[in-house]
């Protein structure tokens, strides 16, 4: 239509127009892997659908394209800048990208091309092994590490100062041991009284001087590994780019954070940040492989398998982690991911198991076996405890983010480490008084998912039948005193996780309703209600009414259903109760969502306005792209022919745009394809670095030469630089009138970073992934909860 | 652009024209659901893009709306033909549907309107505990009658002739139990021989026959209940439409035709083809719930939750049943599928757990207890199961599929009720010599499984420390037998399922494997190898074995991971050999993909060429859209204006295309939207029952009316009939230089039928889901395996 009759292809050996010799046409592709749309096949089809006469200039233009390969750049382009940071990344651009990649890796047909090609297919296998296996020996470095912190606090090791307590004691546990000395022994107190101020002392001093030491390595060295880390890493899946979150820097101080956090004691636990750490190691390992590391899309389906072996060595529970990466963290998860998850989290075990960090022999957190059946009147007090836990959630949450929020926009946020230090003289105090608060968490679980018969001794009364009316007020104290704690310490400023917390709160819960429940089933034997127990054997056991008060709790704080259930049985090593915990795990989410369907995680991404396009909400809205799309007259967008390099230089530097439209021009609008910001960048740093190449050098997008425009004084010699190579000449586009909640779809579905609006061919503007984000949180109070 | 200045809008009370007031306008629009882009605020918003003239006409578009409403069709058009027979369904069209359908109800502020808004909400939720329980019914019923049948084989019960031997022995066990008469005592013979003569001819007389019923049942009332289903079920759950398969018919004969054929002692399992009982359940509980019965998308993930349910009830496995939904049948599987199926798992394992049919009060189906842990020296070992597991897998597959070929196109498929018979026969006679055939397979595999100190008796030698050579010959032989008896079997016409004899395989290479390893450290117990044994203790369990290697046989056949080592342990209920079974199975999967990527189901979708585009294929190709895509000249594309009724009517009977592009007029070609075949056939048959409406009036698709052409003669009435309100403004474009890989993720990904192609707004082509399956075909050898 427009393209009819107006003129022809220049072409220095063209038929047609052999005049133009003196053209000088720089051709900055040097086939680089990353435009999927630029191949001759595509140009000369294309064609058939033209004028017979460019047609005929299409043949000219590939003889250019022979004849001057020699001048052509020679320069290793090889990769082209990486997302700028706080941007978000082009899945599917991405994805074409990988796709022409194989495609061309598939076409050598040599010998070595053959081996190449099972090479790259081992690849991904190869990474995951990796991830796998750094992940485990981390894992066992910060279990080895925070065991020894958390034992310090309360003596030393005369044999050794470097040796935890159990190994210390390795061959006469218990109170025999003479090597492990208390602090009160070490500074040769006699008094009473004194000895347990100095124990004290000593317990709070440690405590506090070791999360001061990761508040301020944190807030020195790498502020990102503060907190969690799931909410962000999450985000980074979803295809935003942060960078450093995944960086060595990172890796380390968690590692380091980790261990001294969990060891001082706070109310935190290392099994969520496990996760960043395998995400972490996920990312320096991907950038061995070049498959992965220039590529930023396939680099997060690295990801997801590395927080998969994350919580697989973090629980020891690799299925649960692979369905943890599944439903909680990642974005797309192909089944590709999901095999490699598979082999993450199994690689991960394994290492963890063949380290054996704990001597135990066990990958298992908890090791418990209950010889009970359940009784079907426990049903509704399982599903009591899944409310129960699901209302702890909800309510979790919303004080937490209080707390967050506070310390995030009050003067609090000045004075970390100072929180920090408050924060665990607080703990440490407190917790010293209570044997459950002492103890670490997963003692304190462990204990409590036992049943009576099993534990070796009574741990607080747990099984006294005699005292177990005080022993339920001492649980009470101790699990107000833990949620408490939970709520202030989830969020400042050193690596924690929730999961663990979650556990124990949720443990204390059950097991606090579990003796309620034998205490009443004892009392009345003969009621109807307990007629199917068996009169000689205990018939209600505590121990199960925490491990399922565990499951409660951990899923309302989460909302994961599958990965809880499965993380449980991992935990235990348990499988006779799998219908009662997937009872009240669904309980609970559904009490949960009742008050808000947002988990911990997407509060705190809510919170931190992460630009995260949540997969699980459902919006509802009647607008169309024309209302929330950026116009076409606040757009950039560049004439296919008529600009200089320097022209150019200046639209970058003038406008941060992460791309550009490409038109015919100024007045017909007609979208010709979309140039990358950082593409764009690239080539024009390429092309001044060439000969002959100056500021005045007019560049050009379309088919068409400058020549059929005549812009050029036909007396000098003409200079051209050729971008066709470099734009994207099939991008995503929609017309005005496609709903908001339609392209929603498309732009979660596809992943899309932006979708440009054309009508009839006509640029008439873009939505951006921004964009349709600011518009969907006014949406927010409209959502389905 | 073309719509400036020519003309206004007509309408009959407008301010403009109101000469116009006898023009008939039938709005057929009764705001039907299923239009996602026909909405008044669209209409408006467009109009500012218009000329003014032209938002006038709209603002006169509306009063006739409101004006007509009482001469307007009031017929409860309610319902649109849903689609046609083997077609595919348009996900993308299908959500759109849903999403509008909910903001309708989220718009009404009334108490009704609220409570119905409740409803809503919980109406899948409903539906999926319906399935699971009704799916846990008919389970338990076959597993009763499956059991019976194959009791009745060997004898019968005097106290009543519908319990099998369990029952009728309830009380006294084992060989004392005088109830229970095997056939030769029934018809009193004296003689051993003939005794033997008598119980081999019961036994194979009434196999023949259960299978012959069986057979003659399918092939008289439900053709489609043969076989395992699972392949078909993943074509439905992938978008295809094929009616009646999971209809009334086909849920009762399969249920019956699965007692009878498992009954008969065939070398199937009724567990695969529970999934198509699950199906059946959920597409029949759907029909009750509005918003289900409508939507074809919708109603797809309540299918993913039924197979869920179907798999749960099938191996007593709910977690295991989430995974296999995910990972082998469905195609969406959005987070809320994941617990909804999880949901519907649950309630079906609940409602099996109270029926307990087996009066076991497990759900677990080979309950098994390792008591000792494994060794370093064994993976290696399970490691070689693994690659054993995967070769049979390929090589069952391939032997499978040749039998299926010749079933499928030679004389055979003629004699299908015959092949049945000749089958059961032979399997009949060679089965009953063999102790480990002639149980049933679940027994076969339970007692493989066990270890021996568990086994209450021996079972066939399996334990007798001195005949063990000659009980791996045996067990050689079975399994060769095995092997041949389950490639002929599975695929006759009768319903039947791969899962349990694709374990019982692998538990006979597993249990030999195990007891020549067993035989191997008891003869040279002072190998360094075997350094890490207790040497009192046995070290080596052959039961473990069989469990790895019927882990490995399944994920060698089923090509799934996660979903396979979940089952294994639900199976079984033992969580302690996680590690080992993970490496087996992913060992298991890579070998077998290294022969060829398809599972079972795959190769028989591939045989089968069901239009199924695979998720987990990857295809590379150069080609570009306009390769492949139906060229505009074939299409039949509808101008705006200008169709009488009758040119409808003949299109619509000339051409069987699912839907039809509709472009502004046949010369500019410009694209206005698209009209699927089955909202066009609606709305012409139901128009044509209107008053004054006959084969003549014209009918628009435009926001133009067809005054603006000045076609009809101005003396007298003119009629029209108003389709804009059915067709799709805003569908699918492209352009076409799109390469097909593109699209092809494209397609995958939104769930498209297909897409328009245009070029600056012109049509140029429409691309199929059937096209690019066509061209994806040809690709076949050239994907990466």
């Amino acid at each position: 239509m427009d393209n009819k009759g107006t003129t022809s292809y220049n072409g220095s050996s063209s038929k047609l127009n052999n005049e133009d010799s003196s053209v000088q046409l720089f051709n900055l592709n040097d086939s680089s892997e990353f435009n999927s749309n630029s191949n001759s096949k595509l140009q000369s089809i294309q064609s058939l659908n033209e004028s017979a006469s460019s047609s005929i200039a299409i043949y000219g233009y590939d003889q250019i394209k022979q004849k001057k390969t020699k001048k052509r750049v020679t320069a290793a382009f090889g990769k082209r800048a990486a997302y700028e940071n706080f941007t978000t990344i082009d899945w599917n651009h991405d994805f074409a990208k990988d796709r022409n990649r194989k495609n061309k890796v598939k076409k050598r047909k040599t010998l070595k091309g053959r081996l190449y090609l099972i090479y790259d297919a081992c690849q991904s296998w190869i990474l995951v092994i990796l991830i796998g296996m750094v992940t485990g020996l981390l894992a066992a470095f910060i279990a080895i590490s925070s065991d020894w912190i958390s034992d310090i606090k309360e003596g030393h090791c005369k044999s050794g100062f470097y040796l935890n307590r159990k190994f210390c004691c390795w061959g006469n546990p218990g109170s025999q041991c003479s090597d492990w000395e208390q602090w009160s022994n070490f500074f040769n107190i006699n008094s009473s009284f004194l000895k347990k101020i100095i124990n004290l002392g000593m317990y709070t001093l440690i405590a506090c001087l070791a999360t001061f030491i990761a508040a301020y390595l944190v807030r020195e060295y790498a502020p990102y590994s503060a907190g969690s880390g799931i909410p962000e890493v999450k985000t980074i899946l979803g295809g935003f780019v942060i960078k450093d979150f995944l960086g060595i820097h990172t890796l380390i101080m968690k590692c380091i954070g980790l261990s001294l956090s969990v060891g001082a004691g706070l109310s935190v636990g290392k099994e969520g940040p496990l996760v960043h750490v395998g995400c972490c190691v996920g990312n320096l390992c991907s950038r061995l492989f070049s498959k992965f590391n220039n590529n930023s899309a396939r680099r997060r389906e690295a990801l997801s398998a590395a927080s998969a072996a994350g919580v697989s060595v973090a629980f020891g529970a690799p299925i649960g982690a692979v369905l943890f990466s599944l439903e909680e963290v990642s974005y797309y998860f192909p089944m590709k991911t999901l095999w490699r998850s598979f082999l993450s989290a199994l690689v991960g075990a394994l290492t963890l198991q063949l380290m054996n960090p704990f001597r135990s022999g066990k990958v298992v957190l908890f090791q418990v076996a209950y010889t009970r059946i359940w009784h079907i009147f426990e049903l509704p007090i399982y599903i009591l405890l899944g409310a129960i836990g699901g209302l702890y959630g909800a309510f979790f949450i919303k004080m937490n983010m209080k707390v967050v929020r506070l310390r995030k926009f009050s003067w609090l946020k000045k004075y970390p480490i100072q929180e920090v230090f408050i924060v665990t003289l607080i703990t440490s105090i407190v917790s010293y008084g209570f044997l459950f608060l002492r103890v670490s968490m997963t003692q304190l679980i462990s204990n409590l998912f036992r049943e009576c018969s099993e534990l070796e001794s009574d741990f607080g009364g747990l099984c006294k039948k005699s005292q177990l009316k005080s022993t339920i007020f001492m649980l009470l104290i101790a699990l107000i005193l833990k949620i408490i704690m939970t709520i202030f310490t989830f969020g400042i400023r050193v690596p924690a996780g929730i999961f663990v917390p979650s556990l124990a709160v949720g443990a204390l819960i059950g097991r606090i309703v579990g003796i309620l429940m034998q205490l009443w089933q004892e009392s009345h034997p003969d009621l109807w209600l307990f007629s199917s127990c068996n009169p000689d054997v205990q018939c209600v056991t505590p121990g199960v009414y925490a491990f399922i008060g565990a499951a409660a709790a951990l899923g309302g704080v989460t909302r994961m259903t599958v990965s809880t259930t499965v993380i449980m049985f991992e935990l235990t090593g348990s499988l006779s109760y799998v219908l009662p915990v997937m009872v009240t795990v669904m309980v609970s989410k559904w009490v949960g969502d009742a008050f808000d369907k947002d988990s911990i995680y997407d509060a705190l991404i809510d919170l931190n306005q992460y630009p995260f396009l949540d997969n699980k909400r459902e919006y509802y809205s009647d607008a169309i792209v024309s209302d929330i799309m950026t116009k076409e007259d606040n757009i950039i967008a560049l004439p296919a022919i008529g600009l200089t390099l320097n022209d150019i230089e200046n639209i970058l530097q003038e406008y941060q745009y992460q791309g550009f439209p490409i038109i015919n021009n100024t007045y017909d609008k007609l979208l010709i394809g979309y140039i990358g910001r950082s593409e764009l960048r690239y080539t024009i740093d390429q092309a001044s670095e060439l000969e002959n190449v100056d500021g005045l050098v007019q560049c050009y997008f379309t088919k068409k030469s400058p020549d059929a425009y005549g812009i050029n004084d036909p007396t000098k010699p003409r200079r051209y630089l050729d971008l066709r190579p470099w734009i994207d000449a099939t991008p995503y586009t929609i017309t005005p009138n496609y709903k908001v909640v339609k392209v929603l779809e498309i732009f979660k579905k596809i992943g899309l970073r932006h979708v440009i609006v054309v009508k009839r061919g006509k640029l008439v503007g873009i939505l951006n992934k921004k964009d349709l984000l600011r518009y969907l949180s006014t949406l927010k109070d409209n959502k389905i909860k």
